[in-house]
């Protein structure tokens, strides 16, 4: 089914899917190397945006409950992170905790606010992730990274996720004839956007040679193939899409939200060139949301590594199995393209402090459904996707948003 | 309202609040030091306990959600644990994921499985936590565990945990006139219950003497004061009150459940004697349960030092505050007593992986409230109470149960 067939009234009514929860405002702080600021005080930046941005919220008096993604304890030996933070919200005895699924923790977090609302339990929820990674040396960061592979299986004998992705990448070409180029395309693509986006960590052109002769790190990926280390935090405020209303004008309802697991370990999988995970997340988000790939608008996938995000096209049904380089090739997944992905720049650009990402993604759709996305606005745009993952597709997430009009 | 009251007729429709959520089976490791085991077995072991238990259960076909609590990442260098563990247990794509609020990781694992329940969701879920500790050197895990307190304002000075909770006694003991005494008698009861518990780590009679000449570790904390480190899991499988019934004709039902947090750091409370996250949670969970402290029949609270112990009576109404230390002189809350406290032989001898304490109390409560308790059983029990701590009480979940009949 293409596009114009969205104008069909019947077509219409499959998207008309009952919202699980409703957005009503969003924050996120400039990704990057924030010197001198702990995660908590990450995290307030990112908490204050979202209350400045929504006049009518009493944080004090609605918010009931916070979910706080974060992967490591280890940056800043801080575990127990959700009472600290709300502590530091000004938000004392609300239920806080803190969900962990590797780079997918905020993205799991969203889930758990989602049911959360769903349940009657909480009414109005602040959901958001932080990591604080560049006060770590870069080998530190790896090790800790790595950790979301599995010990005895994979980093006992020395790997680290760009291998890991470069394993996936490599057979991924072997396969379907993907080649240097179009990873190098991913990257150049993402930092387009990022340009446009102020909080993005690079603010930076590239061009494919750029990519191609920057220095390995595990063959077929470069340098410029990797997402950068990035401090940052982001949240979004999830209520009922009753008591939205309250908050403003111009909600924007979860219509689908999937998620799926695979193996820990990339050795134990039939395919390494396939994402399980998130496929089986996006099928069960989608017949929820009676919303098929073609009628997304607008969609921020998991690049943490360039390979990723072609993976994310396939798993996602943007096209189909080893299609993905040639997506790109096309560029149907540029900003002006057919379905743009990654507009805030993605982790490529933007950066990607691994907690914070998964509620980034969710806060960039916002912008863009709710037409405040600025220089980077996708014309229109009113059904967003989201998929974000933790380790090697151990863990996917997909939501699905729809603007609330 | 004292215990007579519950035979009223108007007293009984009180305690009749609706399920939230009901507990079908449970399943727990031996705990102590488990050599040459990793967490993901130590948490088969446990699910595999309450699959048994379960023959009308079939996991691959009916859990549909898998919810893991585990403080640190540290202990195996592990972090990303759901995925590994549903790969274990043979659950591929059934979502999951961690949750980590220090040693109330599980306790809020919980929290988070009743709203995926409640929210329709999910119908059957696996609820559970792991910790493996014993691997690591004693000064390790006092580091690891110092990590749930706060980095700048605690640790950064030397503090740990037993010099927190030590603090919290002394001022205790100022402020009511607790002793030593007193504090060594709930070590001595919990091991009386831990000898009849033969999952317990400590399986040893010790006296009030024993436990005052035990070496210092902060005073007046000595050594018998302090739960052990241990390695375990715990888990329960969590239906709806209505799926229940296909899968036992004795479930257990959750009828409250609140949560609230504190300061991360002691130095912030106004009252460092009096742990106010639990007595908020126990407040909702009470309400919510319609169940008054008089009506608990047995309760599984959070010793991880025996001034804990008392400082929950006082949180949980179980006392006014200050009166802790004359409950356990009176005996009130031993297995004989009007209101026996921690038959599993609690943290102190039951031991205490942290993560897996919140699901293991759960655990205990079921049995109980099953009249599966052997030698440890407390007769008629019908309203069951958890009560989970993170850090220093930074965060406090309490949970109410009733016999499902």
């Amino acid at each position: 089914m293409g596009r114009a067939a969205q104008s069909s009234p019947i077509k219409q009514v499959r998207t008309m899917a009952k919202p699980l929860a409703s957005i009503v405002s969003v924050g996120v702080t400039r990704f990057g190397a924030r010197d001198g600021l702990y995660a908590r005080e990450l995290f307030q930046e990112a908490a204050q945006e979202a209350f400045n941005a929504c006049p009518e919220l009493s944080p004090r008096r609605d918010i009931d409950g916070l979910f706080v993604g974060q992967m490591s304890e280890s940056y800043e030996h801080q575990a127990h992170v959700a009472p600290m933070i709300s502590d530091w919200l000004n938000l004392p005895l609300t239920p806080a905790f803190r969900t962990e699924a590797a780079c997918a923790s905020s993205g799991v977090a969203m889930r758990c606010a989602i049911f959360a609302i769903q349940s009657g339990a909480h009414n109005v929820v602040l959901v958001g992730g932080v990591e604080k990674m560049t006060n770590r040396p870069t080998a530190d960061v790896t090790e800790i990274l790595g950790m979301a592979s599995d010990f005895p299986f994979e980093q006992w004998h020395g790997i680290s996720f760009p291998g890991i992705f470069a394993m996936m990448a490599t057979v991924h070409m072997t396969k379907y004839g993907t080649t240097e180029e179009q990873l190098a395309k991913v990257a150049v693509k993402n930092h387009q956007n990022g340009i446009l986006n102020p909080k993005a960590h690079f603010q930076k052109i590239i061009t494919v040679q750029d990519v191609l002769s920057s220095r390995p790190v595990a063959w077929p990926l470069k340098l410029y193939d990797c997402s950068p280390i990035s401090d940052g935090a982001s949240c979004i405020v999830l209520t009922t899409p009753k008591l939205a209303k309250k908050f403003t004008d111009t909600p924007v309802h979860i219509v689908g939200s999937g998620q799926a697991q695979d193996t820990l370990g990339l050795y134990e999988r039939d395919d390494p060139a396939f994402m399980n995970a998130p496929y089986f997340a996006a099928k069960k988000a989608y017949k929820m949301a009676n919303v098929r790939p073609t009628q997304v608008d607008v969609a921020e996938v998991h690049d943490c590594f360039t390979i990723a995000e072609i993976l994310a096209y396939e798993s996602l049904g943007f096209c189909k199995r080893g299609q993905g380089g040639r997506l790109v090739d096309a560029d149907i997944t540029a900003r002006d393209g057919r379905l743009p992905v990654n507009t805030s720049g993605g982790l490529k650009a933007k950066g990607h402090p691994v907690g914070a990402t998964g509620t980034a993604q969710a806060s960039e759709i916002y912008l863009q459904l709710t037409g405040q996305a600025g220089k980077r606005q996708v014309k229109g745009a009113k059904i967003g996707l989201t998929q974000n993952v933790g380790g090697s597709a151990s863990t996917g997430v997909v939501q699905i948003y729809r603007r609330g009009d």
